[in-house]
Parts: C-alpha cells; sequence; structure tokens
C-alpha cells in the first residue's frame, strides 16, 4: 500500500508517493500547472516510471493552486499545510518555510512541535514571484531554468529599480538595449525577487532554521540573492519542487492510519 | 511674444503656445515619449502647423517624466504643478483633479484660490495607469486609442478579478479563448482601471467638481467607468491630453511677467 500526493500548481504539477513509513518511493514532476493535464500526465509518469502499482494505492490527496479541479483525490489541503508537513518530515529544524511559488510566495512559521503558526502571504502582485522570473526570462529570451547558471556567470550585478514587474521589463529591455550582460541582469532579476521575498518573510519574522522550497529553490542565484538579503544561510529540502506534494502524501497517510484506528475501535 | 508648455511624458510628448492672455495659440501631441525624438518633433510640428515665429517665443517651461532631459526649457515645473494650474485655468469650479498617465496616476486637490492642496500618486505599480491599458490593447490586438469605441459596444462587461496587470493579463487571454467578446473584455478593463484609480482618489477624497486629466481622459469607456465607482460627473477638459504642458505655459507666461514686473522695479 501507497498514499500519492499530488500539488498542482499554475506553473508545475508534482506528484509524490509514500510508504507506511512515509518513506518516498517515487516521484514526478511536469512542467504544466492547473487547467491542464499536467496532474494527470504527472501521476501518469510516477506510476510508468516506478514498480507501483495503481491499485495499491490507499489514498491521493491534492494541494496547489489547481487542488479544487482535481476530482480524483480523496481530499485537498492548502499548500501552507502541506509545505509545512513536507518540511517538518524532511528537515525537522526548521521553523520558518519561504516557498516561492509560480505566482505567489508565502512565509510559513512553524513551532517545535510541528504546528504551523503564523503565515504571510502575496498572491496579488506578480512581483517577488516565479511569475516575475518567468516574464523576465522570456525578454531574456532564456528558459527559466537556465537563470541559476547564468547567474553564476554574473560579473557585476545591473540593479532593477522597478519593483513591478510591468516597469522591471521595460527596464531590463533598456538594459539589454544599452549592451548590459545577460548574467549581470539576470542577478539583478534575482536580487529584485529576492529583496521582494525577505519584505515578506521579515513582516512575518526569522526565526531559524529557514527553507526554501517550490521550485524556484533550484535556482541557486536566488538562494544566493535571498541568504544575501536576510542574512541567514537557507536550508534546501532535497528536491525542493517536491516539498508540497511530499506534504500532501503524508498527510493522505497520517489520515489512512487515523481512520484505521477509529474503525478499529468502534469494533 | 508667446509662452511655450512642453509636457513629456512616458508615453506622448505634448506641446502648447499661449499669448500673453494665457490663451491657446497651437498645441501638437506626438506619441512618442522620454527618451525618443518625442518632444522635438511636438514643437516642431507645433511651429509647422502654426503662423507662430520660435523667435517669438519668450518663456519654454517643460513638464512631465522626462522633463529634466530636455535641456531647451527656462525651467522645469512638477506635473503636479502643472496640471493643476492648466485645471484652473480651463475648469475653474474643479476641486479635484484626477490625471491618469502612461505609467502613474495621481489625485491632486486644489482650494479656492487655486493653491495646490494634498495629493496621492501611483507610480510603482502599472495597474491603474495607462501602462495597464496598452498591455491589455496589445493581448486584444488594438489600439489604445480604439478602447472608448470598443467599450461603447460592450453588452455585458467581463469583470476582471485580478488588480495585477501582469495576472489580469493572463486573465484577459482566458477569457479570449472562452470565447468573450472583446468589447465586453474592454468594459471590463475600463472597470479595473477605473477601481485602482478610485481607490486612488477616495483616499484623497473627493471634493466636486471632479476633473479627468491626460490623454486617458479622450477614452469615454474609462471616463463611464470612473463615474460609477466614483458616483460623481466628471468635467473633462477641452483637449485633455494638453492639460499638462497648457500648465507649463501659462506658468512661463505668470513667470515672465513676473520677471518683468521685477526688473522694472529695479530700474
Ligand atoms: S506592482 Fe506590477 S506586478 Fe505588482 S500588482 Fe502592480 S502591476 Fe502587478
Amino acid at each position: 500500500v501507497h498514499f500519492l500526493g499530488v500539488d498542482i500548481g499554475s506553473a508545475a504539477s508534482k506528484a509524490v508517493a509514500v510508504n507506511e513509513e512515509g518513506e518516498i518511493l517515487a516521484s514526478a514532476a511536469v512542467q504544466l500547472g492547473t487547467g491542464t493535464k499536467g496532474v494527470q500526465s504527472a501521476v501518469e509518469t510516477l506510476y510508468a516510471e516506478s514498480a507501483l502499482d495503481p491499485a495499491d494505492r490507499a489514498m491521493t490527496v491534492a494541494t496547489g493552486y489547481g487542488r479544487m479541479k482535481y476530482t480524483e483525490a480523496d481530499f485537498q489541503m492548502s499548500e501552507i499545510t502541506c509545505h509545512a508537513k513536507g518540511i517538518r518530515k524532511l528537515l525537522p529544524t526548521v521553523r520558518t518555510v519561504i516557498d516561492i511559488g509560480g505566482q505567489d510566495s508565502k512565509a510559513i512559521r512553524i513551532d517545535e512541535n510541528g504546528a504551523i503558526g503564523q503565515f504571510v502571504m502575496n498572491d496579488k502582485c506578480a512581483a517577488g514571484t516565479g511569475r516575475f522570473l518567468e516574464v523576465m526570462s522570456r525578454v531574456l529570451d532564456a528558459d527559466v531554468s537556465q537563470l541559476g547558471e547564468l547567474d553564476a556567470l554574473a560579473k557585476a550585478p545591473v540593479s532593477i529599480s522597478n519593483t513591478c514587474t510591468v516597469f522591471a521589463e521595460s527596464e531590463v529591455i533598456s538594459r539589454l538595449s544599452e549592451g548590459a550582460m545577460i548574467p549581470d541582469i539576470v542577478a539583478g532579476i534575482h536580487q529584485s525577487v529576492a529583496k521582494r521575498v525577505a519584505g515578506l518573510a521579515l513582516r512575518l519574522g526569522i526565526e531559524e532554521d529557514v527553507a526554501l522550497t517550490g521550485g524556484v529553490a533550484l535556482n541557486r542565484g536566488i538562494i544566493r540573492a535571498l541568504e544575501e538579503e536576510l542574512k541567514v544561510k537557507l536550508k534546501i529540502a532535497p528536491q525542493p519542487q517536491l516539498t508540497g506534494a511530499y506534504g500532501a502524501a503524508i498527510l493522505g497517510r497520517d489520515r489512512y492510519f487515523k481512520e484505521l484506528s477509529a474503525s478499529a475501535n468502534n469494533e
């Protein structure tokens, strides 16, 4: 028996299967978000590439922006709950989780017992989210996945003075036409996202350890810039983009055992 | 002798010449903003299309986003001052000026004596500015100047739930692909701008009469939507896009006579 968690984001869909001990058995990520067949494709890939039998699935839990539209789930859980749960299992010393999603960003407090405390969220403004990076990589004619490598080549970051995605886009176009080097612009873009996200996290207050989750945590440039802004070393979960789906799978496993013991008590 | 005012905006440049009585002798507007030859082109057009002789120009005053880069001006004045001055001359009963610019929006209080009181401004976020309309018209494959006519054809406005320009752009693309009618989407876009601008104006407080200035005031859809949001009838200056340049020209004229009388007193 295994437990499946799916995280249907705005830009990507992720699936993770765990066993009764909560260990990851298989996972898959597809760069297609809500409103597409991304989640179906992620689940199919997971089963195709593993020895797991879908018939042994005891529970399916959905999280992420598109979770309500996935009718195959047994239940849905918020991203806040799933990211906190996932991090709690993977990195138990973490007290602050920063998640930069495809179109939002959030900071979540977890107490010593793993309970979720306060959280702050920006889902109204594209600045400081994955969407900002997408818009900018389009202008730079690069893929979002290349931004981390480009950042590593920066010599003198070009600072972006406009926070607004729309105005920053024009600013990047101007800097490009003036001959600025792409890696230097990329470093400036990362700085801009880091400033925005740090502002959000500081509203919550930073308590160490601090983890960065979500697909954006694969970008070493963002990690660098955010560590500079926050002046703390970030913990990065292994496969950070899977944190939400992993948390969802764990919540499914927990629910399964709770229901099992409840029905055992009723007998 | 005449006095020239130029308004160098982000998306358009305007020039107005007035006589000693402050009456408009000639004007020109060019859809090219700061960083281009827009202002030179506007000034050349003004002289080419009028009987005025540049040699008779007694004073040149620059305003707008790009005013500091125009070295031919005798002096520069802020947009706030020039819009207030222009409206004071054109519509003396106005107490609140709302200006929607190419990349900002503002609301300005004028007292009974024409003095500028408080003002509020948004120049950080593209939502609620001309830039929002530009982004949306690109998506709709229309010209900004057509939005007013399209709005008039709307049957059932499609409400846009995202305030952020970037997210609203995606929303408009979705509505288009779902088959929504362009005029209905345009009406929703105008509603979105009006909501944002009304929020700004209400922070200042609305005191009647209320005028709308700037090129966006040529768009009847925006006027309609903003009147609905504010629940007041708006006064629209004749050629509202020239208000800033006109105010600048008047300020040049005032300065000229002040200097003249000062030098007369010194003799
Ligand atoms: S600042 Fe820019 S990115 Fe943020 S909400 Fe406004 S338009 Fe969107």
